[in-house]
């Protein structure tokens, strides 16, 4: 059944695959798009086509970056003795917030999942491997989500990295087990960035 | 604090515009469309685009349409008796999936709100008492939301309608007091339309 225009089905069917946008909420955006002025839908259009014509991977942290270095990796004030590890680029955003760190990022880009044929070659493992021999870190933090495979994946980089001389620690759980960094709130976030606790 | 990419800030920032969209849900949907394929985020970039360049409204209902006249109004098989009347567009697409109204529509692209100077003149009344005096509609159905604004449109509608010669319905008020189409199940969107009542 058919309610007027091919145009509003497709932009409620592409809306409706975004994460926690169902059939309906989906519609309810596309009207209110209608409703915006023209310029809204052009920005809104404009916007999402640069996001992948114009982003690509940070050559050192694998963050989205418009240029060859992100802005956090190009911005000297951050700390260089410390390296944050995240499973992907969003948990940057989220430890952001909470402002409680100031140090420098590595997007491994996934976890470990063998029942899902992700190995270490899978995910930016060797890049990270290579930046905590070359760089000079005091510490490295593991802030992958604590999910049964973020806490295995944790380990395996704690065992990879006592040879290198560098402390390795783990955001606190105060976030609750088997969730994700997307739904935390910031005070949490920050407890947790304060509670990290030592891995080797 | 930027953490990468203004390109993301950017589509966060509009997304997080629409309804139901807060900063999170904004930037998980960002970052989906990162993960996604090219081809979706350029389809969905075009057909936002496309949302507003080839969308108009449809000249006898006021839906929005492609062309000249909308799907529904061309649709041969629709009831020309019956006409269903609503506060704007989407209200339509909910009806239609509740399977039990086949005539036409006519939307009136809000309702009566003296508190923000909305008069008949800023609706689609005039058109509406046009259609009516020239069509040979048997019923014409009020299907506005059922709140204080829409009741009082209904009530002024069905004192307007009183002298052509038409019945006029109201759908039952099985939708919650207060609520919105929007938010209306299918079902009891379905009873609703069996249950209109007669105004006049």
């Amino acid at each position: 059944m058919n309610q007027g225009s091919d145009h509003l089905d497709r932009v409620i069917d592409l809306l409706s695959k975004m994460p926690g946008v169902g059939k309906k909420s989906a519609q309810r955006m596309a009207y209110r798009i209608l409703e915006l002025p023209n310029e809204y839908a052009f920005e809104l259009s404009e916007s999402i086509r640069a996001l992948k014509e114009k982003l690509r991977y940070c050559s050192r942290c694998f963050n989205f970056s418009s240029a060859e270095l992100c802005l956090l990796c190009a911005d000297t004030r951050r700390d260089p003795s410390l390296l944050c590890v995240v499973e992907d680029a969003s948990s940057i955003k989220n430890i952001e917030r909470s402002a409680r760190y100031l140090g420098l990022y590595h997007v491994l880009q996934g976890v470990l999942s063998p029942m899902h044929g992700i190995g270490p070659k899978e995910l930016r493992y060797d890049e990270l491997l290579d930046r905590v021999a070359q760089g000079s870190y005091d510490e490295v933090i593991l802030a992958l989500n604590p999910t049964v495979e973020g806490e295995a994946t944790a380990s395996f980089l704690a065992e990879s990295l006592k040879l290198r001389n560098v402390k390795v620690t783990r955001i606190a759980t105060g976030i609750p087990m088997g969730g994700s960094l997307d739904y935390c709130d910031d005070v949490t976030m920050a407890s947790a960035m304060d509670n990290r606790r030592p891995m080797n």
